[in-house]
């Protein structure tokens, strides 16, 4: 057989080369189909789509996805009129199956299917006016049920050696086409025209004046396919990941990441910045770029005042649509947790109110009789060392061991969580009522995006991956101390369906009409507050190679960007290109020694008023957080986000020193009052940056023990001279590393108003000791993450919560009042 | 100024009757325009839309949804070529501006956007290649800024007396074209094919087995214009409620409900027999019908086995986007829901820590040293007297009554939800952080479909009508025993805001391709169990004058039925044709004294085998149920839902005795296992009672006195000898009478397994007295609800949730497992 394959895999190789052979078609013998023959074939000339599929996948039925389209293709192409036609499509199953129905049907064809085996097979065949065959496997006894004169398809040249079917000819031309299709498609990019006013009006009203293009417009623009998007109403789509594969041998563009230096309270523009960035490389430089911005929690929507859909004229619009529900992936992770989180209260008062044998006969019932194990509990089973398939075998002690989790109601750490601040849910006791005969104990709410399976979405890279990791995520410790996962409790499946949608990323668009994709948006403290490594991955391949993906980091750079790196680019594989870091003439003076900076109170007049000296004194966070950026070997440019008290020579002052702390660059920008347009000159310096040869490198290896990772961001990052773990954290520590879960990346949770764990410390704190009070897991999301000091993961709403200036118009159905 | 009117009025029936005049367009002073001139234009010649617009919502802005889209038609007809040109929309404000600018984008214009009085007007007219003008005034300063040889539009024929502008005739051709588009459809609907297996498969592979439909393909095929929907994927899509409007003058079609007669735990069928229904009319008769569905809530999809797509062959596809997320409508009340919750503690806390002065001053804060009322402030200070304006200069009193609600805990009746069967919140503690004081109460949650606001959703019929009922919503009484509303917490528009999207009703399509509503699922008990009016509505004119809507009532026809008549067809005021009462042969026997019927259980063999005894003694139950249809003035059919143990003389029986006991027709029905092709002959006995002249009325007045509308439905509906109050219940009613409720109708929360309140008799129970233990009121929603005995409002999981059978392929994104 040996001899076979390499004799084989020759001929393809010459075939590669020769010019005159526009496609390949494999027809061999089952038994010849390895991953050498198969990765021999160079994608472009790859009729069957069998290059760089593995073969497990192909078995799996991954081929499909290849083989369909140029069936449907050479359908309508060789058949004039399918009006009233009858099609029988053999083995077309699956979303693709429904696809090409839904594209046969459309053109008046009654579709017919069936499955390979099936024992109808025959009598359909004999009624169909055209058979399409969907497989890559010859069968002769099909052949010879097809009755003379049918029309047969097979999207399978070897299955076209008989004289009934169609030649090879239409069928190569038409493969040549669906090739075509399947390639990187170049932008054409109509901009929207902003004409921006002076005095800048509020966000809602800049959101609305512009129209926005519809999505699927603009899909087309940027080379998504028909089939790649779902349409949510008018300016929203799903873009499906699909697309991953079809363009998986398009290089890469380049990937910036927007950070910034340590922000006063009321932030300091980073979401505005990357907008404009996008809106000023695409509408102004002509050059194809993405956002990739996180999603905003409804909560703080109507909390306090302040949108996530940047702000001025660097926005995506419609900013309400964007604030609200979106296309429901946050709702749809409060629902997959919520159902975890009552799947575990419930399990424990089940396993408390029943002996053994009544808990295994209610979970492994005889359904007509006959008493079987699920799929998800064959697995347990085998987790449990247990290799029997008959239920009525288990032993006494085996029934035991599979029937109880054991969970310990005291080391529960999944906790419920709703998209609102809802303050009076933050410590909660639960199960009060008779039916829960007792076994009540202390809960709580986190606000939805403190999820754990927020965080798993931003760093997921497949369907496949999520589901892996959905079933990973831990929520309690048995009473022996062993982990009990959301698979221990047969939810993973259920999961996985509740997250099937949300797992496609959001498309939408800037005020100027250029692309944005909005997935995902973990907390920043004790998450990564990243968006989604999806969305970046299908970014990075539509703007092509020269093209840019820019996406944001939350908080400063010392916590968003280091997370960025050490555990989204871990995720992700992914290379940055540039980082650009937002500084603002406010921030720098308050760490220069300026006065306090409160939400919601008047700023004082050191921060309306020229003060190089302030500005001056706080360069020296700008340069700290520029040489965090360059421990990852990643070029700087710093942007200094104008407000329209300062003074030129504050800024000059401040663009001066960030080049001297080693900045590639640094330029004022003016996207807020102007658009792209203002952002133009970062735009280019971050392009001129790109073209900067990066060393990107890790910060600490994950072979490391637990403390010496937490200690080197501590040092390296903070400044802080050493760690201290309390007791608790120590002991966590020492769990963790047992339970195996001892070289996962660090996420910390740390306050986001100073390097140091004290807020009020600005500037370049130093000599302090970084206390670690508690050391928890996502061990789903991948990361273990200390708690320096307490984090608040349910904010509250204030007595004048901003609904009071909200309200709809029932008549035009306009939002107002929302920022 | 009357003469005036007069002879207008006179000119215009004239001209409505002239058959050379095609339209009519007005052109008046402004104060000519009063409600007797703009009703006086026919429907069909009016060019303005004005007709049957009062002058309230013409003011408003209405009109604009009239006259913009003649306007784009003019632009795109009278401009060969708008590649490039910059067509400056004057006044086009809103959804409608929005659309206006996305149609003359797509030919590649350049739209600039301005307001009526704008300070840019000027300089932006003269920019322009192109001016639409969107006014039904003139304005001859606007004129005179035209710069010459531009091209102007104008939507309002009065201003196209200029020499400069386009002429009439053009004008009226654009405009009768338009009036055309706005006219009701005839139907184009392909049905789907359908091949019924034999034995039948589970529900999802059925489900999967078809290939719906494009939803924009059955949008256009059942007269649906492209801007009328919102697409959600392939198979979803929301219908926009301005079709209402725009086929207001159409008749609507038949209105049949389907009830039941009291079932058994399993339930018998319902949700099958509408489906099977609208196949059998649709598919098999080529007569138009759509079914009305609720959308089932998430909890129970994943707790215990059951949906609520139908099943068999009469099913909504796809059945997992049925069952899921949908369009997000529960999430929405869930977050809605949960805002409001989280409102009511917050202020609470506020008011319990806050002087009267800190608290006034954090509610009416200065921003930018000015101190002002929002406008929800400002309707709170006139419902209490208070006709101030500036905040400074109220008494310290006022000060007192507008800063504090005063809320009693106590009180409190709204509760949290979550679509998720956890029944560890049946009942809580909140408020156990620190940061909460000590302000503890026991609260819970409730299963999201429990909310009022799924209430109203179902009830609404307007986004006016459900802003001022979620305005209206009772929370909690203040310490004065005052009600305080949504609307006193000043968080009304902020719940409309949420529920914007969700007041729009899901299309869908059955197996066979005919089109579904999805639209609220309240609960059945404590709340009406009926699905939404909006969807009932838009549903009716889209049938046409002969088509038919079926819609569901959930439980026995004498819970969902009487809610149905004397609840939901009271705030519509529709006029229903024809019941369906669907029986079971099971269900029949149970009532007969067949042994208990459990789900899980397997049945036992007094249901497997022929037992015409039981039947005919159960039949009571039937007969029961079709006179309590009668006491409405409605024929009824009953449908005897086949299933494959039952006998045929055990079916003969129940059509005989059905017949016997009133019904207009009873029929067998094989839509499980058949289609739409096994109720045809249900179809057409409901096409025939559809032509009876029915006699439809309400059961009570609702100026009874409470206690006396629910003596009725105990007595005449339920067959008790009378009703008994419990002292809770009294002193409820007492209040309610007196806060002003006392005439809202009654929603019973009553078992539904008997007519009586013990779900253990079976039959027709008599000589009972119904113990009312306490009385709520859903005053938003609109209704006062008795509880006879406790009613659980959030479901818990069993010991094996239906969730171990879930799974999601990652490959091929198939769900399985899901019924």
């Amino acid at each position: 057989l040996y001899s076979f394959v390499v004799i084989i895999v020759n001929e393809i190789l010459r075939l590669n080369e020769d010019p005159n052979v526009q496609g390949l078609a494999l027809d061999l013998q089952e038994s010849l189909y390895s991953s050498k023959v198969l990765n021999a074939v160079k994608p472009e000339k790859d009729v069957d789509g069998l290059s760089s599929i593995n073969l497990g996948r192909l078995i799996h039925g991954d081929a499909y996805n290849y083989l369909v389209p140029p069936a449907a293709c050479a359908v309508m192409e060789l058949l004039e009129d399918l009006g009233g036609k009858t099609v029988l499509l053999v083995g077309a199953s699956g979303a693709v199956g429904a696809a090409l129905q839904c594209m046969l049907q459309r053109e008046g064809a009654v579709t017919v299917s069936c499955q390979w085996k099936a024992p109808q097979l025959q009598t359909k065949l004999h009624d169909a006016d055209v058979v399409v065959v969907c497989s890559t496997k010859r069968d002769d006894v099909l052949l010879s049920w097809i009755k003379p004169g049918t029309t047969v398809i097979s999207c399978s040249l070897h299955l076209l050696s008989g004289k009934r079917f169609f030649e090879l000819s239409n069928m190569v031309k038409t493969t040549e086409r669906w090739i075509q299709s399947q390639q990187y498609r170049k932008w054409d990019l109509r901009c929207l025209k902003l004409q921006p006013l002076s005095p800048v009006p509020s966000d809602i009203e800049i959101s609305r004046a512009q129209s926005p293009k519809a999505v699927d417009v603009l899909a087309k623009e940027i080379g998504l396919l028909t089939d790649e998007i779902e349409i949510y109403g008018q300016t929203k789509a799903k873009v499906r990941l699909s697309l991953l594969e079809r363009l998986k041998d398009q290089p890469d563009g380049k990937y910036v990441l927007v950070a910034g230096i340590t922000p006063t309270p009321l932030g300091e523009g980073k979401s505005t910045v990357t907008i404009g960035l996008v809106q000023a490389l695409t509408a102004h430089l002509s050059i194809n770029s993405f956002a990739c911005l996180r999603q905003p929690s409804q909560g703080p929507t109507f909390g306090v005042k302040g949108g996530a859909a940047g702000g001025g004229y660097a926005q995506v619009i419609p900013m309400e649509e964007f604030n609200l529900h979106l296309t429901g992936d946050i709702h749809a992770i409060t629902a997959a947790n919520n159902l975890l989180a009552a799947a575990i209260d419930a399990r424990i008062l089940h396993e408390n109110t029943q002996s053994d044998k009544a808990l295994y006969n209610r979970l492994v019932p005889a359904v007509n009789g006959v008493r079987g194990f699920s799929a998800i509990q064959l697995a347990r089973l085998r987790r449990l060392g247990i290799y029997k398939t008959d239920p009525d075998t288990l032993t006494e002690e085996e029934v035991r061991k599979f029937a109880r989790l054991d969970i310990d109601p005291s080391t529960i750490t999944w906790q419920r969580v709703v998209d609102t601040n809802d303050r009076f849910l933050r410590k909660i006791t639960v199960g009060q009522a008779n039916t829960e005969k007792g076994f009540i104990r202390q809960a709580q709410f986190d606000i939805a995006v403190a999820s754990e399976i927020m965080a798993i979405l931003a760093l997921t890279t497949s369907l496949q991956d999520m589901k892996e990791r959905l079933g990973k995520m831990v929520v309690a410790n048995d009473k022996k101390g062993e982990p009990v996962t959301a698979e221990d409790l047969g939810v993973t499946g259920a999961l996985a369906v509740l997250m099937k949608d949300a797992i496609k990323p959001t498309l939408m668009q800037t005020l100027e009409g250029t692309p944005v994709f909005v997935h995902a948006g973990p907390f920043a403290n004790i998450a990564h507050g990243n968006s989604s490594v999806l969305a970046d991955k299908i970014a990075l391949k539509l703007v092509g190679e020269k093209g840019f993906v820019v996406t944001e980091a939350g908080f400063g750079a010392d916590i968003g960007m280091e997370k960025f790196f050490n555990i989204k680019c871990r995720a992700s594989g992914l290379v940055p290109s540039v980082v650009v870091l937002v500084a603002t003439v406010r921030a720098l003076k308050m760490h220069g020694g300026g006065p306090n900076v409160t939400a919601g109170a008047p700023l004082k007049k050191e921060y309306t008023e020229e003060n190089l000296q302030l500005v001056a004194g706080g360069c020296c966070n700008l340069q700290k957080q520029i040489q965090i950026a360059q421990l990852f070997g990643v070029p700087v440019v710093v942007a200094v986000n104008i407000f329209k008290t300062d003074s030129a020579a504050e800024v000059d002052l401040v663009c001066k020193i960030a080049k001297q702390s080693g900045a590639f660059d640094a330029v004022p920008c003016n996207h807020w009052s102007a658009g792209g347009g203002g952002a133009v000159k970062l735009a280019q310096a971050v392009e001129e940056a790109a073209r900067q040869k990066t060393s990107f490198k890790y910060l600490y290896s994950l072979e490391l023990p637990i403390v010496e990772k937490i200690r080197i961001i501590a040092q390296k990052v903070y400044g802080a001279q050493d760690i201290e773990l309390s007791p608790a954290a120590q002991s966590q520590v020492d769990r963790y590393t047992q339970q195996g879960f001892g070289n996962l990346p660090i996420c910390m949770a740390k306050t986001h108003l100073s390097l140091s764990h004290q807020p009020e410390r600005k500037g370049v704190p130093t000599g302090f000791i970084l206390p670690i009070s508690d050391v928890r897991a996502s061990i789903g999301a991948g990361f273990i993450y200390p708690l320096v000091g307490t984090m608040s993961t349910m904010p509250g709403l204030p007595t004048r919560p901003c609904f009071y200036d909200i309200d709809l118009d029932p008549i035009t159905e306009e939002v107002k009042g929302l920022f």
